[in-house]
């Protein structure tokens, strides 16, 4: 059952799919009161109670004990006390009823951080629809809910391989000694990506003739080889002359504006660019189009980025900067002065001031992007995913995005971000995917080994073995930091034999994602939602169940041989390592200690479940789907 | 036995106490060589081998797998990719061989990151001492390294209450305030901390007459109500006419200098400052002399901070930027140079070029700061601790430092610096304990609740049931934070219960400590320590032993009701909650989960060994220590 709730005239966002009927506030059944134009309704936390939901944000599973804001944020540093990331995910399951908020501007939620036994939500405006979904239990709320707003997006088959990616790879042979090392070393791969340095200057839709001469010949030879490039598309266009993306849009008005109605100006990697006005229908149509530049060339993968919209400076902001630091030549600074110039800098980036100078167009209205913020990445990969869609059906393009608010899951799918060579970001990626499929994103996944700071290669080894289960299972890598490609460490024979056992696995993975998108269910749930009453399953937040077959359980700790895990039930506990099953024992319910090699994956069947392995190999199209050994008790 | 080795001419550091025959380092038996100015040695590392060591550093107790460098640093951010914390702790421990190296500039130490079975430690300079301990177990090395090294700092008693420290609380009658807030909710007290804001414009030595009208007066009022006042001192002198201190050192010629023996000026939180070279006996003893001031007043307590030191500018640097910035001005930047001018601010901090341009005397020869940066901390601890012991005798003044090295540990104890409310800074605390431990540092802790960031509730309650062990027990937070008192929340019954836990052990824990500071022995130790062929308690690291009769296990997440514990034998398993037992059962070796709520302490009693818990009073000056219960099975 779902109740829908109107406040206002709000922005239509297209999150939801179902017209349902529309009731006043009157009727909403939680304490609510308007303070100066923000919505604010709260409702008690009871003391054991699990408050779910947020999808891709900080901390755990159970969200209580912290603030998070649904802003997307350009923040690449993800540590605890870190409220926003880059997704605005606005679903919240408590006490059976599942809450959504359709509301495309900066939603604050205090789920028990000012007062332990209380949650109070604040909306930044009243105009607003929010959707309260019951349901018998919390997976029955989520497939209810994820009714409302429609299936998740499908990627190709070959979207389940093994993709490689690093800011940057500089060039063509760059790209083949990537695929070389890995075909070498016997390590399976089905992707290579681009990261923004392949572009001319970082204009979209454009190639660097001398980094890749011949983009459309190599990817040919690419997928002559089974591997798909992807190539990274950002959301700002570069300001320059004779640069035709640029001068369509700004000819066209394509570009958001500024209050003057002159199109509002930010520095991104290209240096200035403008920000299409991607809520625009006619915007989306436009830029959409743009990617057959690149589908023509044989590009079958694409992932959208800095659609926050991340902006490293304003032209106003950087102009403030420069002028405080010449008022401030040749002084003899107080420490409040030094304070406030270092400021003006380190603050240049995402400013707040920046975001509400810039406009968009709603049905030829001026909106304020503060009203809109967290509905621009999503619009953006819209923009893509509907041309891809009509150019080429369904299930034929790769598409994920950075940035993304609820409804964007039907159009592509999201990566985490950027995350860091933390051991703790294990366990961050564990605990987002549960969280992000109850929110429609299903095919996701973090950057596996860690995107900031150099990585090592047990870290590497555990995350990939967390990874081997995502859907999206992307090693990627930062400018600066050490190479993390699989082959780059002494014992290869590792890594071959974490990466092959996410090849045996790919069919089971599929199927059990195809199911979840179109039963409107997750892949993976927490045990909590299967074991309410089990004390310790309530609580384990480094344990997941994938489909209706098994549990998982990662190493997540550094210089350890195993861990420990809980079994709510009696399960076998199975490790895969290569083509091998490195251990195959059923245990009892309760508390155990099991070793895990780096080399080795382990995963937990339940009982009267079977699992098809098939034999691996080194690309998704080579895999021989038919002859396969079931993995049962 | 022990080893000594000697290459080049090594600065005098103080670190050792005993003096050893001193061979070449022709016999020296790791694989050594000069390379560029760098003296690098490197051994294996076995597959399952642990190497413990490095103090107060990040990561765990096994440093396997990562690369530390001792390079005292103020930085503020404890995430898991950095390399260096405020202190330069050059103890290392593998194999049964400790390994000291007594040289007070840069040290890099890869333990087994570049190739996981090598460490590399590389010296930056040829001029060292390097101790190799030899022993039966870990625990024999440490207290032959103890024996080399001379015994550890021990507090006045009262050092071992609870301490309340916030930056800043800005007046007398703040202190007034939380005094008054401790008192009422019966939570216990023994002393409040005075950061910065204390001092007349951050004028070591002196007061702010309108914030603290009669410091003397408040001391001896506090002291009457059995609290002590811990004012800070920085180690930067504020460059002021007619401010004696700077006065003195300026016309004695105590600063620190450039190389062209005009003073060294950086910016810190006065503005413009002197760092007096504390490497100089005289300027120690004069510095240490200025204590004094604030002794006279009844002061018996002092944290020296900001001595890595810490240079949030110099006059140079920020000239450069501003330079920098004027260049710039009017200009469309590209993104090159909008990094650069970004950077030029951001990097202004703490500069490598800076701290290479001060230059200090030893024997009246100029010695570049690079040569001796991680001994300019412990120096300035030093001339404190030396004044302290001479005016008023042993354990009669607390002391702690920020900035540590070896040697330090003789003056006075260290807290971890600037944590953040995390909860992984729980376990980070935890697993510094034993390091420290080792290098001699008895009396450390973290800043409970953490300093960056807001604490929530249940996360205080978590830490402090860990600090209830440490030592040094202090509830500290940053400006700007969310107070975190101890009756700033709703529960305020689970904070008494929590820290009258403490004051239940303060014998013991007093005990205890002084035992291991007599003995050259650890407080604190890994398990593997005492099990060394457990596998599972060799890879603890949530769990440590305290002294010969107990092990604490605390919890370290969010939204759980317990924790999972390993027993290497059969111990009973304690739970501590205000005046109260809440839990004690004996419990056989192997994994458990035990259910710990908020306002309860764990402990696990090893067999035939008793713990005296006294009655809890608000004041350790009040605590009954004669009447006590004895904790046995």
């Amino acid at each position: 059952m779902i109740r829908r709730f109107v406040s206002g005239r709000p922005i239509v966002t297209g999150a939801v799919v179902r017209r349902l009927p529309a009731e006043s506030m009157d009727g909403f059944p939680f304490a609510h009161r308007l303070d100066g134009g923000r919505f604010v309704f709260s409702f008690p936390l009871e003391k054991d109670e699990i408050v779910y939901g947020l999808g891709e944000a900080p901390r755990g599973i159970n969200k209580r004990g912290w603030i998070y804001r649904s802003f997307c944020s350009d923040d690449y540093l993800h540590t605890e006390e870190k409220e926003a990331f880059y997704a605005a995910h606005n679903f919240l399951l408590h006490d059976g009823c599942g809450i959504f908020i359709d509301f495309p501007a900066e939603i604050r939620w205090d789920i028990g951080y000012a007062r332990a036994d209380e949650a109070v939500i604040t909306l930044d405006g009243e105009d607003f629809e929010i959707y309260l979904i019951f349901g018998e239990t919390p997976r029955a709320v989520v497939r209810e809910f994820r009714s409302l707003i429609g299936k998740s997006y499908v990627p190709p088959f070959w979207a389940f391989g093994f993709q490689q990616s690093r800011w940057s790879y500089p060039d063509a042979e760059a790209v083949r000694d990537i695929v070389r090392g890995y075909d070498e070393a016997g390590l399976p791969l089905d992707a290579v990506y681009l990261d923004i340095d392949y572009m001319d200057h970082y204009k979209n839709f454009t190639v660097d003739r001398e980094a890749f001469p011949d983009l459309a010949g190599l990817a040919a030879e690419m997928k002559a080889e089974g591997i798909h490039l992807v190539p990274i598309i950002d959301a700002g266009v570069k300001k320059e002359e004779g640069y035709a993306v640029y001068e369509e849009g700004r000819d066209k008005g394509y570009f958001c504006r500024n209050a003057d109605g002159t199109d509002f100006e930010g520095g991104v990697w290209p240096g200035t660019v403008g920000f299409p006005d991607f809520l625009r229908p006619e915007v989306r149509a436009w830029f959409g189009e743009k990617y057959r530049i690149l589908t023509d060339m044989g590009i079958d993968g694409f992932w959208n980025d800095m659609n926050e919209p991340a902006l490293f400076y304003s032209a106003k902001g950087l102009a403030d900067a420069l002028e405080t630091a010449s008022e401030m030549r040749g002084k003899n600074l107080d420490l409040p002065q030094f304070f406030a110039l270092k400021g003006a800098f380190e603050g240049l980036d995402n400013r707040r001031e920046d975001y509400a100078s810039i406009w968009h167009e709603i049905d030829g209205r001026p909106v304020n992007h503060m009203r809109v913020h967290n509905l621009y990445g999503a619009s953006m990969t819209r923009a893509a995913g509907e041309f891809f869609e009509e150019a080429f059906g369904k299930e034929k393009i790769l598409l994920i995005s950075r940035a993304s608010c609820i409804g964007a899951h039907r159009y592509g799918g999201i990566w985490f971000g950027d995350n860091h060579s933390w051991w703790q970001h294990i366990l961050l990626c564990l605990k987002m995917l549960p969280s992000a499929n109850m929110c429609g994103f299903l095919y996701c996944g973090a950057d596996l080994g860690g995107f900031g700071g150099n990585t090592t290669p047990d870290l590497l080894l555990r995350f990939l073995a967390l990874g081997v289960f995502t859907p999206l299972m992307r090693n990627h890598s930062a400018m600066g930091t050490r190479d993390q490609e699989c082959f780059r460490f002494e014992n290869t024979a590792d890594f071959r034999d974490v990466t092959r056992v996410r090849y045996r696995l790919i069919p089971y993975l599929y199927e059990t994602f195809r199911r979840a998108a179109e039963e409107g269910d997750m892949m993976f749930r927490p045990l909590s939602f299967d074991w309410p009453d089990d004390p310790l399953a309530r609580e384990c937040e480094t344990q997941l169940l994938l489909g209706d077959e098994c549990m998982i359980a990662p190493v997540y700790e550094q210089n350890v041989s195993g861990r420990t895990v809980y079994l709510p039930e009696e399960m076998c506990f199975v490790k895969l390592s290569g083509d091998r099953i490195t251990a195959k024992e059923i245990l009892p319910p309760g508390l155990h200690y099991i070793r895990v090699a780096l080399n080795e994956v382990p995963l937990f069947l339940k009982k009267g479940k079977s699992i098809p392995l098939c034999r691996p190999a080194l690309r998704t199209s080579r895999l021989d789907i038919a002859g396969k050994e079931d993995l049962t008790w």
